[in-house]
């Protein structure tokens, strides 16, 4: 009940340079949209990842990621990206992205990241407890 | 036996607009790659994109695209990219990548994009057999 | 007096895909930032240039860019740009940029613009008095 | 007279990734195909960039960027890029560059970049003299 799952909104308006000659948003740009949704989704959890990389020496490098185009996204457009967790262990996060269109609701886009930690030496890295926790926290998925 | 599956190869070479400050390549420019790889693939099977667009009045819609990351791409390393057919319909068309060092021929990431022809109102469109059969050729999907 | 020469200051936030493996935001990604404020600063005119684009036939071609870099900006950092009018004609128009960052109003680059405006047939074109009109008041150019 | 000026060419055909809705190339990304022209280039001089960054521990910072667009470059369509050096000391670095079809030999752009070297503390830096002495031959600015 008060594990309600965070979700997080971002909002975001269309750029020139992300359309492509079909008059339309290019494919590979949803996948910078669900970036600066997460930084948003991550920093309002409290935790820049920006903290985490320069002081604690821990990259998020992803590991998989996908996307499902239901329809077009335009310039100008506002795009409303909803943040969610799904997958959630010391090891790995997966972030769950809604895109839509800010006006109409309609839903243009669905795509998940997975990604795993990484230390300095690039070698597979644990998250500590206090941010896992958090993360848990956001994701609901605390226990009693 | 005469229906070996195409496989196309293509080379390229990693931009430095392409890496992010974690050092390697931004995760949403290996779809850029991808599409590179398709495009010289569709023309190496004497069909130009380009010309299906302007005079076919077809549009090739991305409706899915997914990528695992499995090492990570540095700046100025040399990337072969191995491109097939996968579902192959008049409507559909989906193609498999394998991202791999040109070097040592480690993989580096495997993906795949899925794709829906439109018309020029953006309808679902079928692709013309002359096309489609030159495609099943390649896929090495002929019956015979 | 009421002639003051609007400028248009737009926010954003440094992403990820936009630094380089430098840690700081590739020098390509500036001019993505002028098209963001110019799209801003002629929509807070009054003039959607979406309207111009779809309506009038019109499209503002990119003829001359430039930038000059004076301190790196880097991921996460909030970025306000000042957008003002520079040369105003009927077939050109000019905008000139100071990129600042928004805390401690440093200024990290600055650039300029120019652009023609040409019709669908991608011949120069005249832009129509009006909207000539609402850019020289908005320019601070209207005479008495 | 052996002091022939070096002019590298580069050749790269326009990705889908790089048009914009106006059905053209973004402006933004010739500053992306003069970075691929100017490592080419500094390749070809036998001075690997990224040696310099990661063993002299030197980066260029680009302080300077223009170009003027003369003709629109399309989807698909190869295009050559002639770079030369231009203003050339221990601190300071300019490329000259000209883009055009490489079908028609049509210049499509002109531009520059400015660049000065850095160390890893991001001070200004002096390349060493083996470096220069490479690069004022290659730019046939050597004296007798």
């Amino acid at each position: 009940m008060d594990n309600q799952p965070l979700r997080h909104e971002t909002g975001l308006r269309v750029r020139y340079a992300e359309t492509d000659k079909m008059g339309v948003v290019y494919y590979a740009n949803y996948y910078i949209w669900m970036e600066v949704a997460r930084s948003e989704f991550v920093r309002e959890l409290g935790v820049e990842y920006k903290h985490l990389e320069d002081n604690e020496g821990l990259l998020l490098a992803v590991i998989e990621s996908n996307c499902r185009y239901l329809r077009p996204a335009h310039y100008d457009q506002e795009i409303a990206i909803t943040t969610s967790l799904g997958e959630l262990t010391h090891r790995i996060v997966e972030f769950v992205y809604q895109i839509s269109s800010a006006d109409t609701a309609q839903i243009l886009a669905k795509g998940s990241t997975k990604h795993m930690w990484l230390n300095r030496q690039w070698k597979p890295a644990r998250l500590p407890d206090p941010y896992l926790d958090r993360l848990r926290q956001a994701a609901g998925q605390t226990k009693k």
